[in-house]
């Protein structure tokens, strides 16, 4: 028997394991802290009252016998992929049902596509970024190049000419994780143009895009005209919906994606019908709700108090003279660290001396060190203590 | 962009998806007809009433900031891994909750596990087997040596040496799918001693472990000695609690299971860290109930219901002597098909003389031509009917 030998060149555990065990060992040790969590991008607020109540219907369902659902096909029910369906009409992209795959979200479906791809692909992953695009490329054995994010290009890296290496996949992550920052539509349309250029597939992160106010921002690459044959698109309730304990996304691979005569969406199907079965019959009658007129009332309220943590934060940023990008238009804050490189030695600090969590630049990649992420989804009266601690430490 | 090339090895598509197409189509063209749905394993009895009210109480906690869950370690809450731990100490059998991953299901977990092995290994799959073991290994390249079962060793393949290929990875399945036989501590015994010869991994699926009535055989790889170094066991809710479009299972990786200095259960929590995000909150208080004592009086109810349909089934075809492997401490019974070795022919007839769907042995592989699979979940009444139906074109 032998392993991967891939996995030998991971760093040891998934940067939020490491940072869960860093606060587990503070809280430990100082049980009377109390501690303002502002790092891993997790909700606080509860399901909306629509999703509730149609979680509570699906589980009477699952008690009768008239009612119980068994296996669901493994790309999801009608009922869900019609209300996605639904979701993107309102945005002019018009889908048809075949190219909607419901899954338990972003993090799964980001990892396992690669399943379908060759492994001599050489793939763009950019500087910062969410640590999964690059661990599970690792996984597989593939080739990375690393497009930088930086201060000068607003953490938004743009197509480049690459000497030797052919890249064929490119990610994208817009808003992006962990900058906060967000590509226009002219700027998606040069990597719609880059990726048909190199037969290029690009997948694109749109975990954040609720919370996008801007309406002259995207929020679908599939806005972009040609993006159709050269994109994918995950999309997750986890930050739309507060779905990060309740696990649920979608995937959208259009039909016109080929490689040659060989269709994506086709191997995508046969690899979800194969290696999965399906999201749970009552998460879904819950995810159905959040996209009812009654449920994105009630979500885009909570994405609203979010977006207002955000400002909070962005404000006493403002206030101390640090520089950042994010907090409009995206839930995260990424700030560079004021007389420091050390960004590890930062997070150490801001939880010893001020009992707040964030998450290191340096964990998101090598252009991330110097700089560090706040996340905007904690309660309103921790985010404004929060921001007090950090205005007496930093001062 | 290139594809994963292995893919174009499949099959066209998973073969439920075919026999569920095949069964949509008769049934538009026949809509009168009372088409009894033996064929796919899926459960028909709703989910017992301790399950529904610890998942009532869960989705009132997910509605309320107080109670309301976020993010979950990957591989599941204690309160679930200590409910599995306490249901294999019935068994005899001891282990660490590092030990223990929930899951969304046995299928994704088969599937995935071959994430952290290389692709150099060969492997050993019983032929008649369930699809998954087959389908996931040709998409990953690996060699694939087939054990034959038969009538002659009761569809139950024994240790074969193996002249010029060293298998690395050993699927077993007991109960087995599709056949319903059952090893004995004695033959699994040989089969750890073969692994540990050769060096292997047993992938151990234990999905029907819950509907074994004889004491005398064993439901865990974990019983025997020494299988904690060299098998790794997924279990499922699907067919024990009717988890199907529920979603969850476990799999259990031991600590003692290495190769050479290399954790194996430290690369399948890399695995899953970095591509999963765990199983829903709701979802997983629902399996906690299933192991509860008052969860599994309930359950063991149903799987005596189950049972006894399966009883009806073998007791038909023994009057119409027809042989068959199963039926007893599993939900499969394995038919011989009377004078034919065409069980697609054998699906089709049943299909329209007397609208009863089954499984073609076919579909399971080569050694299961001339088979035919009937699942014993479906209510007692239909049973009851379909062998009426069975009993006037067979007699």
């Amino acid at each position: 028997m032998t392993i991967n030998n891939n996995y030998l060149n991971l760093k040891d555990s998934y940067l939020f394991s490491t940072i869960a065990k860093k606060v587990r060992e503070y809280s430990s040790q100082n049980p009377n802290a109390k501690i303002i969590r502002m790092g891993i991008g997790d909700v606080t607020r509860p399901l909306v009252p629509a999703v509730i109540s149609a979680m509570q219907n699906a589980v009477v369902d699952m008690s009768k016998a008239e009612t119980f659902k068994g296996y669901g096909d493994e790309q999801g029910y009608g009922f869900l992929q019609t209300a996605v369906k639904g979701y993107y009409a309102k945005k002019g992209v018009p889908l048809e049902l075949n190219e909607i795959f419901i899954g338990d979200g972003a993090k799964s479906d980001l990892g396992n596509i690669l399943d379908i791809f060759g492994t001599e692909n050489a793939v763009l992953i950019p500087d910062p970024v969410y640590p999964v695009y690059v661990d599970t490329n690792i996984m597989h054995g593939r080739k990375i190049v690393f497009m930088n994010g930086n201060l000068g290009n607003g953490f938004l890296p743009m197509p480049i000419e690459l000497n030797k290496t052919k890249a064929d996949i490119i990610y994208l992550c817009s808003p992006n994780n962990p900058t906060g920052a967000v590509y226009t539509k002219a700027q998606l349309a040069e990597w719609v143009s880059y990726a048909k250029k190199h037969n290029a597939v690009i997948l694109f992160d749109s975990a954040y895009e609720a919370f996008v106010t801007d309406k002259t921002l995207p929020t679908s690459i599939f806005e972009i005209k040609g993006a159709a044959d050269c994109a994918i698109e995950f999309c997750s309730l986890s930050k739309t919906a507060g779905f990060t304990g309740t696990r649920c996304g979608y995937t959208v691979v259009p039909n016109a994606l080929k490689n040659g005569d060989i269709s994506i969406n086709k191997l995508w199907l046969r690899r979800q019908t194969t290696k999965f079965n399906g999201v749970s019959y009552v998460v879904q009658r819950g995810a159905e709700a959040v996209f009812s007129d009654e449920g994105l009332a009630q979500i885009t309220k909570d994405i609203e108090y979010y977006l207002g943590n955000a400002k909070i934060i962005a404000s006493t940023l403002d206030e101390l003279g640090i520089a950042y990008t994010g907090g409009n238009n995206s839930p995260y804050i990424w700030l560079k660290i004021p007389n420091s490189n050390d960004s590890w030695a930062f997070f150490d600090m801001l939880l010893e001396k001020a009992q707040i969590v964030g998450t290191p630049g340096a964990g998101f990649g090598a252009s991330g060190e110097g700089h560090f992420r706040f996340s905007a989804f904690g309660q309103r009266e921790n985010v404004i203590e929060a921001m007090e601690r950090l205005k007496q430490i930093l001062k």
